[in-house]
């Protein structure tokens, strides 16, 4: 698929408050998420994985978290990267947020 | 640099009505690119290069362009993806359009 229309491709319902849409090529993969079930208490807990991750803060604010650094309040316009295999995890601030993140290689483990 | 916070990092001015702030990893760069000198008469000649690349438009409105394909007009929210070595542009349809382009392997032409 070499395009995805936002309006004409449902979500993937990941769980309540989590939904995303999903385009990619050979080695790198994009997904659009959306949270709705913002703020959180406290952020989920950390996760690695062998892929490089950048993220793009399309809306909303959250809290970045990753091992090695301090965390920093991000929002709509900023970015993070993440290396493979190191720790890291978010923290809705606001009730609702856009995160568009890019991995390569692919998240295997999201085309199930 | 494992965040790009989008008030305290200058844009990297590439011509008149297109600027840019790149985050990357090792093997994946995402580009956030500010136009302002839309709309255009006509695309921009097509261009390839070797990289696979997806597209999130963050802003405004476009028309995607791509080998094999019909064009395809998308708006914020929407996504492009286009394989190595495939033709393609796009023709901005608004005044202003903000794109988020990753890319992998990383494009060492945006690292001169």
């Amino acid at each position: 698929m070499a395009t995805l229309k936002f309006d004409e491709v449902p979500y993937e319902v990941v769980r309540n408050g989590l939904q995303r849409k999903i385009i990619h090529t050979d080695q790198l993969m994009t997904v659009l998420i959306d949270f709705t079930d913002g703020p959180w208490d406290q952020p989920e807990p950390k996760h690695y994985h062998p892929h490089e991750q950048t993220s793009y803060i399309a809306a909303g604010e959250i809290i970045f978290f990753c091992d090695g650094e301090e965390p920093q309040k991000l929002k709509s316009g900023d970015m993070f990267a993440v290396p493979p295999n190191v720790p890291h995890t978010i923290q809705l601030v606001s009730e609702a947020a856009r995160l568009v993140d890019s991995f390569t290689p692919l998240r295997e483990d999201f085309m199930k």
